[in-house]
């Protein structure tokens, strides 16, 4: 986005919020609230693959019993020419997005594609008039997707303080930016670690400990973990810590070193793999599998009972709060489809726990969507050119569904061994509330964050670049 | 659907389609209409690429104004047994699901799974009511999707006498059904050229003219062209006749031998292709291309003008109507994006001109859907890996936007060098008019035939199996 389409853009996001929390409040409406609960990489194939496996052909998730849908036309600008579009975004720009309201380049977490501006998100606006916000995740909570919500870099990889200097921390060509300038030395606000450990954020649930076990920027022993605590967040690291948490104050719960383990995979760790041919070059498929417990998820907290303490700690009061199922997304990317469709459905789950608190509580906006389309396809589970030898090029699972059926995932975006890319595809919005049924049936993702800022009565303050 | 399913399936159109023809008259609502726009394989990837082509990354479709969105549930069972789920459809068995209400397995046009029973389409209710209806295909007016709704074999393939009793009729290992039981001597109701031949719809127009032009069964001269006029079908077969037709009567419009050409093809006929590499095993990826007009289209009528030409047709009272982008799915796959792209463009040019009906013609349901998913992703133009030397594992293509940017486009549900499959995710549904919003966020396809019966205000006739 050039300069003048942000000065438009903003221009626009100011007269579209000239109500404010006052006069919200003045309207007589109790205090507006809304969940925006991510996907991550959540598009129609993998719901479409989730509910086959859940709910059965016939049957109906939680996500297909809101009222109201849209489609999210995904937005990405090259970092070198923000005139230009990429038309596959990752989750850094998309997040960026839906929290502040601007389309970005891939990898920047709410900054200003080539410009490196950075923009206010709706979390940092809600605090400074006073709201609640909280940020609930199974990924680390300084990895893209939170971060957007909270922090300021030229780059997802800037998470904890080692990453600032570290010689690798572009390593990652897709990247941009370049994390030693966004140091507090360089005139930047530190690492993504450091940026939560400072923020008004009431409550951060998660992984990521690792990040804030680094020592801090400009410390010699005091961690990041330290300087949260200084701020007044109160340290939580355990399920059963989770559930005795007491409401007041700031919290940071963090679960797992970096993302939380997964709920699902597949039988004896079963996952996609290359089709192969036997010695006369005819196709082997792999053999079916089902999914089942992951032995390695032990007393991880699943994200319904983070999303419940998330809402008990904000209730009474206006608040904003993300809720993400981060490794439907990371599950997708490394071929296991057990373990996107249990990712789906702990966001199922945890949509019908928030569901019944917005029933509870009328003045609460339900958006449900995902930041990007993956490349996990729903297949014929032996191609229809089966008789000609035909089968995937790519990673390939068979997957016997409860029913007895045979599901065909298939993932072939690239050849490597290593991780499948993302892909380009509008992907759904999902709404509850009174005022879902004004929201068109066609949406950008920028304007995710203008529904989000006129529910909960909030203009852009005149002090926005 | 097993015999009790059917059974609670019918009670449950009887009780919601109680309201009659005479009885939504005497609600004093003007004569209800419905045009059912299907985009074959018009899935969101296919959607989200034509916009990045057609109208840019931050444009949008027609499509994209339209007020209220769903999803469609897309459901197969398995001709063996019909109480088993396939998760991958075919174009026979969902066009069937819209146009009579059931579920039945892949191939079948307007008949049960394994049973074999013909069931009433929306197109024959409503011709027995009285009201108008029409097909427009730019496939074969014989092919599946068209076929369903207003033809019972077992087989899609049975679209001619010839492909009656030939040997090779069943050649297509997916599919089921069997041609020969499906001739008139044999206690069916012979081809599906045959079928339209007699059948009662006031305007039938696309391609399939090699089909109408085979001897009839039982004759030695007479053919199905023939039989069509003695039912009272005047038969055109240019765009200068389609221009110039006069209403009245029913008309039979075949505009080319089967499908009609595309409008559009990559430059100098490119197309994806296959990922090469050099001496050293680096990737080289295809050359960009961009979309150019295809000089074989000719003076083919484009979408519009038979769409137009049919509404005129059946203006001033009651009508369904289907309307049909047939080639999407087509070029998709065979790896044309730009094939597919311009499909999409005339259906999306399609939907304005209805819109435009609509508008002055407000009690027209208008109904946008696909019948099943597609193949192609949108993917990045080079692999996030590709300092791995990723690549597209199919066939790939890099199309060059009029905005001046690459998208990726990736074809690889398997391996063969013949086509692509289908893939399973839910298909989107776009609804304008006044019973919109009343229609639920998630549906199955088989709710899209209740929701058509529902507007024109039609019961399912008591003789229906």
């Amino acid at each position: 986005m050039n300069r003048l389409a942000v000065v438009l853009c903003l221009l626009a996001l100011v007269s579209q919020g000239a109500a404010t929390a006052q006069q919200a409040a003045a309207r007589g409406s109790a205090a507006p609230k809304v969940v925006l609960i991510i996907g991550d990489g959540m598009d129609q194939q993998q719901i479409t693959i989730a509910r086959d496996y859940i709910a059965g052909y016939d049957g109906r998730l939680t996500l297909d019993t809101m009222p109201v849908r849209s489609s999210v036309q995904i937005q990405t600008v090259a970092e070198e020419n923000p005139s230009m579009p990429e038309y596959v975004a990752d989750s850094a720009n998309t997040a960026t997005s839906m929290a502040t309201g601007i389309v970005t380049s891939a990898g920047r977490i709410g900054t200003t594609a080539a410009t490196d501006r950075d923009m206010p998100t709706i979390m940092e606006i809600a605090a400074a008039a006073g709201f609640g916000t909280g940020i609930v995740t199974t990924s680390s909570v300084t990895d893209a997707t939170p971060a957007s919500f909270v922090a300021h870099v030229s780059n997802r990889l800037c998470e904890g303080p080692r990453a600032m200097t570290a010689a690798d921390a572009n390593a990652n060509a897709v990247l941009t930016g370049n994390c030693p300038e966004d140091l507090v030395a360089s005139g930047g606000k530190g690492s993504i670690a450091e940026q939560i450990a400072a923020s008004r954020v009431d409550i951060v649930l998660g992984g990521g400990a690792r990040y804030f076990a680094q020592v801090a920027e400009g410390e010699t022993k005091s961690t990041v973990l330290d300087r949260a605590i200084a701020n007044g967040f109160r340290v939580i690291g355990t399920a059963a810590e989770l559930a005795a948490l007491k409401r007041g104050g700031k919290v940071l719960g963090l679960f797992a070193p970096v993302t939380m383990p997964v709920q699902w995979r597949g039988a004896g760790g079963a996952q996609a793999r290359r089709v192969e041919h036997d010695e006369s070059g005819r196709v082997v498929l792999p053999e079916p599998f089902a999914c089942e417990p992951n032995p390695d998820y032990g007393a991880t907290p699943p994200l319904t009972a983070m999303a419940r303490s998330a809402l008990a700690h904000l209730d009474g009061r206006s608040f904003v709060l993300m809720i993400e199922s981060a490794a439907i997304d990371k599950q997708s990317h490394v071929r296991r489809p057990c373990g996107q469709i249990g990712e789906l459905k702990q966001l199922d789950d945890t949509l019908k726990l928030v569901l019944e608190y917005a029933a509870a509580h009328p003045e609460t906006l339900v958006l449900v969507t995902a930041d990007h389309s993956q490349a996990a396809q729903l297949v014929p589970e032996t191609s229809w050119l089966a008789g000609l030898n035909a089968a995937s090029p790519g990673y390939f699972a068979r997957v016997r569904t409860p029913e007895g059926a045979i599901m065909g995932i298939n993932y072939a975006t690239n050849d490597s061994d290593v991780q499948e890319d993302h892909t380009g595809a509008d992907v759904p919005l999902l709404v509850y509330g009174s005022a879902a049924k004004e929201i068109p049936a066609t949406v950008r993702q920028t304007d995710i964050f203008r529904i989000m800022m006129r529910h909960l009565g909030l203009g852009v303050p005149s002090t926005s670049p």
